[in-house]
């Protein structure tokens, strides 16, 4: 049986809803970023990158949402989470996966996270203080040119979906209204309306 | 054909070599990041992201050297880029190019890219000051932990390895001395040997 780590209000998220999508067998394990488990003795034994998501299999243990969703679409296939017979189109999806692990969280982590990349708490500060602003030009580019709809990669539901689901969650907290947004606003309360999605929250909300 | 915008010294090293090594049929289009060309308009109406690489198919366009490089290994299979018939192998690989993207690539671009998440000079040079430590961090972990020699991902070659190569050509110019990392270093220096990879850097050269 998977086994997936995840924090409360972390990108895990995305990673929980495609397992719960693609009705895997699946345990899914809370840790606390606040207590600092991701950095215990125990929890790096799992990920030494000291990070949620870690997705436990029978082969090894899978790292990185964009890799973990790729993942769960190709295990699953009859879940049709992702284009897994067109090359293009599979690249599609992984292009919208990565630029919101790469660039979207990216900016998002600098609110909290601004010691990855500095020390001086001025710095962190002044971090902190543009988050709104490079957070709110990356879903201004999602909303205009990324976004295909009525799902993110068009007719067909996928792991992107959830993936956008679970970050878009970030904009109120980082002082961004969504309704800036609306077609990524519109899809976050379609995507609340799926069996799985419900589940999924009810249990990271336990 | 396929057309590739790349940039002399960025990671889109990793997608030319990808490219080269497939086979495939391609051309290499240079752009001047110190020109500013990645925000001139003809380029923004490629990649309306301004950055590189970029790769222009008779599909559309892809963007994000992950999924490019997804792209390359999937669309010409008998170059055996990576595992592409098992889902947790190719997650593997996906995940070390997810990890290059998400957190090397972006611990480096703290150094001369410290405006995308800060605005104070005082807190882009803060930035730079510590990229030596955080790149040099993450080196540490693909040296101790993800590097299953002789190739990245073990006895088979794959875009995971002109990924690692391309990045790791950062380390000198950003201070850090690859010897500190001998599995890194000599992979680099085999990288430099294969026909493929001579073949690129003779024409981004140019």
């Amino acid at each position: 049986m998977l086994k997936l780590f995840y924090a409360l209000g972390s990108c895990s998220l995305a990673s929980h809803i495609a397992l719960e999508e693609a009705g895997a067998d699946y345990e899914a394990v809370a840790i606390s970023t606040k207590a600092g488990d991701q950095r215990k003795p125990e929890y790096l034994a799992i990920n030494p990158k000291g990070r949620v998501p870690a997705l436990v299999t029978d082969r090894g243990v899978l790292t990185e949402t964009p890799a973990i969703l790729a993942y769960v679409a190709q295990s699953y296939p009859d879940a049709r989470l992702a284009p897994l017979d067109d090359p293009f189109a599979f690249a599609e999806a992984q292009a919208f996966n990565s630029y919101l692990c790469a660039t979207v969280h990216v900016a998002h982590a600098h609110k909290h996270r601004g010691y990855r990349w500095a020390d001086d708490p001025a710095a962190l500060a002044e971090m902190t203080r543009k988050v709104p602003e490079t957070e709110a030009a990356c879903f201004q580019l999602i909303e205009d040119q990324l976004f295909k709809a009525p799902w993110v990669m068009g007719e067909a539901y996928s792991v992107c979906d959830g993936y956008l689901f679970a970050l878009a969650g970030w904009l109120e907290g980082d002082g961004i209204d969504v309704r800036r947004f609306p077609k990524v606003h519109e899809h976050s309360e379609r995507m609340r309306e799926r069996p799985a999605v419900r589940k999924v929250l009810a249990e990271e909300a336990v």
